[in-house]
């Protein structure tokens, strides 16, 4: 591999994104997306006694799958990338506890599906054949753990999104046929001092202008070098904020831009406010939508930038402000 | 790198631990290897107004303390890998946020240390040259957040351990005179059904022995190739519990294995029961006292092994047990 300026590696041998699968919950499932997942959920509990058991559920669940669509032997994938939003990740943890793969843990917020894609290029990269990664998130047990028990019935501010309820999972191989993973650029901590925890898109979005100005430095390319640009999750918000900013650093996204948070639900229809978020808003939407649209050739090259808040409910409640992280990577045929 | 076996990998330009350091609280000062530490604190706070706020000042510290005392150019460092024990590990990216390098949030419970030392070494066996790890825990936060408010002065049962206030970090470099991390093994997670949150050395234990014993096997080497094999935070109890394991499965380690938590506090005298624990117990053990013996020879080979519990607070209030990990580095001369 070799680096690109200070933040991006090129791969010499860009590894194979193998195969892809993603499990969502029942408002996923109502939205413009459902054909593009393998499983849509009835509802939040899928027969367990806990949120936080369903999410383990579905982060399991997506991860078998994924493995049963590759056809690869489990036995054969040889590094797990996982992680989630609940306390100490005990959703990739419990959910994947009986996988019998060496297990790495990762913590990005709802960065982390794109952060393990990147790590997994680099052991790839270094000769490893097989690596599996995986995000999850779930609306119940997030909102619970982040803001108010969902019983209290609390209303939610325009600008707040909606924890999307699923998981995304994606085999990385070291040879294959494509797309591929051509390029990462890792992301620095940003906080430019937002406090409003219902308001991530914008504590998130100076991360993702930080990140996608860097890799457009950093490699020489142009927003229009891409098909498209896809952010984790800004939602609506911070999806208009990032296009504004990036307009006035002379970067025009304005055709090729979108975001998984604005694309999962239906803005009119869903009642999601400024739209999804949650770790597997961005792995359920490139897991299920995107990587299609790369396979069947609709989108050849792809920017897929995930962006995360890296805070928690105490940090917020001592006054503090939200760092923002974003990872991205390019994905080509 | 080489995999050796299916959890291992040897590394053909192993890269050296450049620099580490150490920062901990006043119950670490009081205890055996308190002139090893670069700083220790009078009290649990260092002038901030929480625990939270003083554990990302702990990190943040310490990772300055290890660029301080490299000499190198924090600007010269390509990646951060950082963890630690709070909800979102808030204590890594309130700490590091204004560290301004490409940021990796890894979680591994009290594994993360070893865990980004690993990714480090991947990264660095790459192409990358330099990179930082760190890794935190503070006593009173922890206990907050996984136990009882410490207000409530609860007995803590004999089998407990206590969590460490302290960060380590290291700088891992491409090039360098040594010490070397020659190999990884890497974990799987192992849930042998344990659901006492007070007995984490019993639950950690069989991750530890699965570890031990794949290292062993995939290397080809025996216990006596080490000076000393140091687990993470076992304590009294799981230290002897994989004693005893590892003796069944015919590894006698009975004479040159330790643990950084029985080795930082001073069992008869400081009152910790089964003794230390969390990330910054292995984080500061190897930065400070590890390391050392190292740079003198008094250790030429050294396999550590952090052991996490892969568990919060939730998971165990609904009848979970407790998942455990265990991540080994060897470190040569």
């Amino acid at each position: 591999m070799k680096k690109l300026g200070k933040q991006t590696i090129k791969f010499d041998t860009p590894p194979t994104i193998l195969e892809t699968a993603s499990i969502v919950g029942p408002k996923e499932a109502d939205g413009p997306l459902a054909k593009y997942f393998d499983k849509c959920l009835e509802d939040e509990f899928w027969g367990e006694k806990t949120w936080e058991k369903a999410e383990s559920k579905i982060i399991k669940e997506t991860v078998n799958t994924v493995i049963g669509k590759s056809g690869i032997a489990t036995s054969d994938i040889e590094y797990c990338f996982a992680g989630d939003l609940l306390n100490q990740c005990i959703s990739s943890s419990f959910g994947l506890r009986e996988l019998n793969i060496p297990f790495f843990g990762i913590f990005g917020a709802c960065s982390t599906f794109v952060e393990g894609l990147s790590l997994a290029a680099v052991f790839c990269e270094g000769g490893i054949k097989k690596v599996l990664c995986a995000a999850s998130s779930h609306f119940c047990s997030a909102e619970k753990q982040f803001r108010f028990p969902l019983e209290l019935g609390n209303q939610r501010p325009p600008t707040s999104q909606w924890t999307v309820t699923g998981a995304g999972s994606a085999i990385i191989s070291s040879t294959g046929e494509g797309p591929y993973i051509t390029t990462m650029t890792t992301g620095k901590i940003v906080d430019m001092g937002i406090k409003d925890g219902n308001n991530m898109g914008a504590a998130m979005a100076p991360a993702a202008l930080d990140t996608l100005i860097t890799h457009f430095h950093d490699t020489g390319r142009s927003p229009n070098y891409y098909d498209a640009i896809i952010t984790g999750d800004l939602g609506h918000i911070g999806k208009e904020i990032l296009t504004e900013l990036a307009q006035d650093k002379g970067f025009n996204i304005k055709s090729n831009y979108n975001d998984c948070g604005v694309l999962i639900f239906d803005k009119d229809q869903q009642d999601t406010h400024s739209g999804g978020s949650g770790c597997g808003c961005c792995g359920s939407v490139f897991s299920g939508y995107l990587y299609e649209q790369m396979k069947n050739r609709k989108i050849k090259r792809l920017l897929l930038m995930a962006t995360g808040a890296l805070m928690n409910a105490t940090s917020s409640q001592q006054g503090e402000s939200i760092p923002g992280i974003a990872h991205a990577i390019s994905i080509e045929f």
